[in-house]
């Protein structure tokens, strides 16, 4: 058996970084990982769908009953203003210890360290199972055709994952500081009143749409949807827009729009809400006469992994390596966990993520050295 | 001394639609008239400002004790859907006994019918005073240059009227039926609201400004701004419209706006209720952290002739020709009584305004006539 160097996470971070792989262009970085994983013995699938490009990576035989997956994604954030990066966003410079660029934390050495860790993991201690890596192209846009296209390809191939890690950035400020074990979901809705026109001067013969809505977002915001779970924070609702565009002072409008985003724990489900958004609405229309119409877009539900034996594994190994109990947090927006819970339990440990999708996003190189010793003992442990 | 035939009204409402008056533009209206009135002795005074036209036409003395006013206008608003008008606007085509043209009602024939009784009357029954017609061409736009400047150069030129009527169509339905002895006043607040930007999932470490405006809102809507007064309605309030323009769903935006548009009765003014909205601003301001500016423009304060003498004139003069006892109303939009409140008593009595401001704007001639009887009647009894 031919010696090997173990693999670079800091170098395979700035390589990753080179490649421009905004949403939704694959940028050279899957043909990138392919290659360092197929050279060492992991048998690799890319699972194109919907113009998007992702890639499947097995070591071991498919469905065995310890099968360790990784979870992450190589598509990054647009640039935003290029000309207030103060380095190359596709650089990976390094200065005073910080590696700059686009996707540094969010989440190419994510990707990098886990990588890295398993090639080194199967090839030093070869394990009685399967390690996964399910590296998708498509996490930053819609998620249409990324993670859920490899779950679906995998249900279709006898393939599976016994437990998954997503190697986002978890750490607000201190890396260790956090995992998750769960995330709120998200939903949006749209509301459209249509009322009656009329002149200002006569708003009992108008229908004021707009009355309507400041009555729906009142009755909306009125009291919060809930105290927060065993696991989770309150959810939320925010009102992200109200818009009209009437400029006439002397009309009452026909019509008005307003937007709720909801970010919910597991005391609902995008369901739930939406028939409670839609009892708010009918009681605004029987009260104002103003047609009150929704149409709700569910980014995701909600999702738990309870604490157990596998967040507690997780939790050990970054404790061994940081010195710090990460908390089990549900905080956050949302990530691909969302998808990969209907198959199998899932948390999440990365980095720290304070730059991300921000100008002259950067990652401290030590970080990334620890974050692929954390997923190293994460694979000793689960293999032990 | 001469024989004058009585000067046909209709025939000059005819002429004055066959001028295309929108404002600003004079379009000959006024030159028009001009000519009519100085051959029958009126001294004539073009008082332009601003870009615009206006006429100032005394028969007797300047300053005399009794000084009877008229005041209307001759611009119009513009044709609107001109596909969708079955007759030349500005064409004066009689069709079953109904003359067709922009300004038809409003009110080239108020003012065609009050310069042919003023006309008839100084020349049959030269009275012991003063009568005048104040005509202006802006009162359909901003107004700041019309009968607002024909009063400023009066106040500076010895010049006034002792009384005053308006000759802008009063009756909803049936000529006679409706007086104004007063109209509401009319401001509009502008509201801007500056939160603190952030993400949808964190409402709490954001300041969401459209939080902010619907809670101001349904503050101002919350209660009636009174129940009516002794002559008039209650004052109304209406949300014009909101406006935010935010489309990230996943983003608390950091400003909003709304306006408001008030119509308010003798229990208010315009300096009670800018106090009065600014107190809501303040105290929204100050539960949610959202800075609230606003700005104010008052288009009117309301006004109020208490009915007496000269209304009971004005409602007698009606009845003997209508049969109709008017109701001494204070209903409707803002008039340019607004303005001459300020300077001596005034009322406003017209035709029936149906179809003002509408595609096919039309008069029933009959009604041009009788109009006609009526403001000669007002200008004998008021001499007698
Ligand atoms: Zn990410
Ligand atoms: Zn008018």
């Amino acid at each position: 058996m031919a010696a090997h160097l173990p693999v670079d996470p800091v170098a395979l971070t700035a390589d990753l970084i080179r490649c421009a792989s905004v949403t939704p262009d694959e940028g050279g970085a899957l043909v990138l990982l392919e290659g360092v994983l197929a050279a060492a013995g992991f048998a690799c699938t890319r699972v194109d769908r919907g113009g998007i490009s992702n890639l499947y990576a097995r070591w071991g035989v498919a469905g065995a009953n310890k099968s360790f997956g990784f979870n992450g994604h190589t598509d990054v954030v647009p640039v935003g203003d290029l000309a207030a990066w103060t380095r190359d966003p596709f650089g990976a410079e390094v200065v005073d210890g910080w590696m700059y660029g686009r996707g540094a934390t969010d989440m190419k050495s994510g990707v990098a360290a886990f990588a890295a860790a398993a090639v080194d993991f199967v090839r030093q201690t070869p394990p009685d199972g399967a390690v996964i890596l399910a590296i998708t192209g498509d996490e930053e846009a819609d998620a249409l055709d990324g993670t859920v296209a490899l779950l679906d390809w995998m249900a279709s191939n006898g393939e599976r994952m016994t437990h998954c890690l997503v190697g986002e950035p978890t750490c607000p400020n201190e890396m260790g500081e956090m995992m998750k074990i769960g995330r709120r979901g998200s939903m949006t809705c749209y509301f459209t009143a249509v009322g009656v026109q009329g002149h200002s001067a006569y708003p009992h013969r108008a229908k004021n749409p707009m009355s309507a809505l400041v009555g729906l977002m009142a009755r909306l915001e009125a009291e919060p949807l809930d105290q927060g779970t065993a696991h989770f924070d309150a959810s939320t609702l925010a009102i992200t827009t109200i818009d009209c565009g009437n400029k006439a002072t002397n009309v009452i409008p026909a019509k008005g729009f307003a937007t709720v985003n909801i970010r919910f724990n597991d005391a609902h489900s995008g369901a739930s809400l939406t028939a409670w958004l839609q009892g708010h609405a009918a009681a605004v229309q029987a009260a104002t006469g103003v047609e009150i119409s929704m149409r709700v877009t569910i980014s995701g539900e909600s999702f738990l992994t309870p604490p157990g034996d596998f967040s507690a594994l997780v939790a050990k190994a970054v404790q061994a390596e940081t010195g710090r109990v990460p908390e089990y947090s549900t905080s956050g927006g949302t990530s691909d966990a969302r998808f990969v819970k209907d198959h199998c339990p899932v948390v999440e440990f990365g980095l720290v993520g304070k730059t991300m999708h921000q100008v002259d996003e950067r990652v401290e190189v030590a970080q990334i050295h620890a974050l692929k010793a954390i997923y190293t003992r994460i694979l000793r442990d689960y293999f032990a």
